[in-house]
């Protein structure tokens, strides 16, 4: 059970002040801190130009409401206390401050007891206002948004019940009267479609658990293997509590609980063109809205109806509770009735809480070049190539079981293993005459894929790196038969292969890695073309590791237990000491 | 402690199935399942054009990284398992894809070991396929960030460490780099506005619980009271887990910590002009992160920073952890490189993870309009009024035991004092001769304002409604004075005040409310003009309630003990009595 920890100071200025931080990251906003009222900073041209329109309710359901507020959607939101409305001087204040002379303002109204009584009030005494001081009756239209079909209402009866309550569809709401008052539509225009879509729009809420309040922490908490159908977002009981089913079964039920609801068959019959809208209740996180979205719109398909449109993201939330919404909107049949909607839905908004559609032209698939060239491996056969290969692969066999206890003192005891699977994947690969020996950079780069697969994890890719980066010195220098290649030679590209690998990895000599044996190794290599002087400096290097404290690998985070040398470089001077000896 | 409830189907295919629903979402977005790159539709277009870049890394981190794949911001993202990096053969796949010939491409990586080698070994087997194919050496760039100030770590030792993390900052280097390689800028350009990010931010996260993951739960638990200081967006232990302060200490702590770093020292003498990016890790409140943002930003000035930008949002998450995140970035001291860095952080994105600021006129303060007209109330006595008011409010203090009593019965026992508290507060104005009597519309006005400031509620503001409507009656009416009030038009303005309540309460006669009795009030008063008739038909309707189920208002939710009348009705026609005997 949650305590219901916050980021707060006091929870009674919690609402203006995170209002406050609204405007500072959206300057876009002014917020009458007194009213609690944020509004577009240009709203006074902007109801010269355009029908205005604006919502509110209780605080609590961000980036709803005030987060709606920019050109395109509302023009002004009023925010009351966490889930409870704001009162009717509160709205009266912010029907005052938006409401256009000249075009007319929409008032919308999430229907919810208090904000139908409180928004009511507040339009009747504008009204009155207006009247008493010798104006005309105010162009004021609202609407009511009752999306949720996720009440089972006893006194659903067939005088309207208390009603069905506004969620997440009431955003689609602001969205499409939004973008017509925007494009000049009239308020009549503004009203008739915001009534479209308040009686074609349908949602059902589910969450894991109910939210904590600032202040008053948990008003209830579901067990760990159960899921509430139909919650609202006031932590209101939904109509269901059941065990939590996996994802695939549990949205579509949701999308089924939508299509079957009476509300919805009597607005769409059997099948249809539909927009969805999938809305994190919180604290969802958004990796596992991106699998609901998918799973929602798949459902909507598999049932007959053409998705038009999906819409996915936090719209309305119930504080930080882990939930998700659905909502379908059922599009006009009439085609350009349809297109009009459409283009009303797609018309940019410019506020933090929508998210646009960008347009971009469709180029087509880049799946060819994401391919790559095709690599064209010419097998070769060399005889000193396969010796070192036998050789180290027979040192590897030798030494796995000390190099697996030194990792198993200082490390998790996989080295060991690891090492010999490279190994081994490349001695197979050798027998089998796999690998282009006569092209050196081809080889490399062939066992550096091989060392990818068959060892994995942090210590393979250091293999990997190192491998590649001499794949690319020795082509380079235009190696491209064994011929040319000396013992220097190899010392110098590995010299510059390990400035490859020092890119990628801060490892360097003194950080008990395997690079305390490689380095001394290449240089010695790189200085005298010596390969048992150079063999004696990665032995010197390697034990010298017994006594140096971790700095790199996970053997940073174990307790030292004795003085042993690093399991990483001891097993590479393993591979050095068969490759030696091939040459012996 | 949470047991970890998720959406999921399978964690397995959580990654895979979450990026088609993005994908779905986000229409300019193609996805290649097999090696999970996502990429904007026109990238076959778009690398003709300008220099490309992409990010990837574990999962976990949405709307990071796929969800800034767009215009303007990443050309691609590739994504790996929950918290683990993608293979270097998927990032290779992204590369080729992504690659411009003509222009270039920059690789963003997060500073994670797996990130750092399987994004390098990608960018080296890259370098040696385009070597192997003759082509020339490709134009790739890569830029670490590693903008963590929360890791004090025992091995950042003067070699550079393991190296901080990479957290939200990261954004701002897709943000910026973005912009630029949008805006037409050479690969050089990119990669420098990008290493100019990297060096000049600096985040700090904490968090309230370390997040569940997906098939796996609850890593660790903090306790109650508890706060975790440094914790990274893979549920990394932070550097310190200390008691929950209030976020007005708890976030300019945060702050602190940032310019108090080196690194920020190390950039930033004293004050300068910075950037604000306020993360949510996951699962914090919106309404919370209003407060962070405004805390932040006040602490960032009260330390004599100017603060240029300030962005507030979900950008990089560590999967639903209840925590947030701050960066900051030190924008350049000359005033012509500030602004061009400006300007690209003010470049529209099209991206669904990133908000655009809108760009809109400040036409100054509405707050007069606001404010309303200047109501002139002249006060003025008037006995009939008078006495009414007084006689209303005996009646109801001779009543309110008996309607405290039945409200104690069916619902939470409030009704009478609420009834009484309203009464009162009208009949001490009339006393004071405050009110308007000698304009009945005026009057009523000024009523219904006192009813709600005494009243308050839902039955407050059904009288204030219903006030509000008789209000507006007697003024379509054109009373505009006593002398022309009959009994008969107070019952038309009557009946026609109930429709306008009836626009904002589905109660009607019959649910058991107090519209039982002012209904039938109303109707017999238009009717016969009578005021005893009216009032008996009042008290029947009072006295049917008895019989009625609840069907409104808070005794829906209550077992009905025994057969009394409701509370709210008998408390009205309380007040019609007095009413009523005023004009006997």
């Amino acid at each position: 059970m949650s305590t219901g920890k916050h980021f707060v100071t006091d929870p009674k200025t919690l609402v203006k002040d995170s209002l406050c931080g609204l405007a500072i990251a959206n300057p876009h906003l002014a917020f009458d801190e007194q009213q609690k009222v944020t509004f577009t900073k240009d709203l006074a041209l902007l109801r010269k130009k355009q029908a205005t329109l604006f919502c509110g309710g209780g605080s609590g359901h961000e980036p709803a409401h005030a987060g709606f507020v920019g050109h395109g959607m509302l023009t002004a939101a009023v925010s009351g206390h966490v889930f409870a409305s704001p009162t009717s001087s509160q709205v009266l204040s912010c029907l005052r401050r938006v409401y256009s002379e000249e075009h007319g303002t929409l008032v919308v109204i999430k229907n919810y007891t208090g904000d139908v009584l409180n928004f009511g009030r507040a339009v009747e005494r504008f009204k009155s206002e207006c009247v008493n001081h010798g104006k005309p009756l105010p162009k004021v239209a609202t609407v009511v948004v009752d999306d949720d079909v996720g009440v089972v209402n006893p006194n659903d009866d067939d005088e309207g019940g208390v009603g069905r309550r506004g969620l997440a569809g009431t955003v689609l709401v602001y969205k499409i009267a939004g973008a017509r008052a925007a494009s000049g539509g009239t308020l009549d225009q503004v009203k008739a479609d915001a009534e479209y879509v308040v009686s074609h729009t349908f949602t059902i809420g589910c969450a894991l658990n109910a939210a904590s309040v600032p202040g008053q922490g948990m008003p209830r908490s579901l067990k760990d293997n159960e899921i509430e159908i139909g919650m609202g977002i006031h932590n209101e009981p939904g109509f269901e509590t059941k065990e939590l089913q996996p994802a695939n079964v549990l949205v579509p039920g949701l999308v089924d609980h939508i299509i079957n609801s009476d509300q919805f068959k009597n607005v769409c019959s059997g099948t249809g063109r539909v927009l969805l809208l999938v809305n994190n209740l919180g604290a969802t996180s958004n990796l596992e809205m991106g699998l609901v979205t998918k799973l929602a719109a798949e459902a909507v398909q598999a049932r007959g109806f053409t998705l038009e449109r999906t819409f996915s993201g936090t719209y309305m939330t119930g504080l930080a509770m882990p939930g998700v919404s659905i909502s379908l909107l059922v599009l006009p049949e009439d085609e350009e009735k349809r297109n009009k909607l459409l283009t009303l839905v797609d018309q940019p908004a410019y506020c933090s809480g929508w998210i646009n559609y960008p347009h971009v032209e469709d180029a087509g698939s880049t799946d060819d070049s994401a391919k790559g060239p095709v690599v064209q491996i010419k097998p070769a056969s060399d005889a000193s190539w396969e010796k070192a290969i036998s050789e180290a692969y027979n040192k590897v066999v030798v030494e796995e079981p000390e190099v697996t206890h030194l990792d198993q003192l200082m490390g998790d005891g996989d080295c060991g293993q690891v090492l010999l699977s490279g190994a081994t994947a490349i001695h197979e690969a050798s027998k089998a005459t796999q690998l282009p020996l006569n092209d050196p950079p081809a080889a490399l780069a062939r066992i550096s894929s091989i060392v990818e697969d068959a060892m994995g994890g942090t210590s393979g890719i250091i293999y990997c790196l190192f491998l590649d980066g001499l794949a690319q010195q020795l082509r380079a220098l235009n190696v491209s038969d064994n011929n040319s290649l000396t013992p220097k030679i190899w010392g110098k590209a590995m010299v510059e292969a390990l400035d490859t690998l020092f890119q990628y990895t801060t490892a360097r000599a003194g950080h008990r890695t395997l690079i305390d044996a490689l380095q001394p190794f290449a240089q010695t290599l790189a200085d005298s073309g010596d390969l048992n002087a150079a063999l004696g400096a990665a032995i010197k290097g390697a034990n010298a590791t017994a006594k140096m404290q971790p700095k790199r690998g996970r053997a940073v985070y174990v307790q030292q237990k004795e003085s042993a040398a690093d399991a990483g470089a001891v097993g590479l001077v393993a591979v050095l000491k068969g490759i030696v000896a091939s040459f012996q």
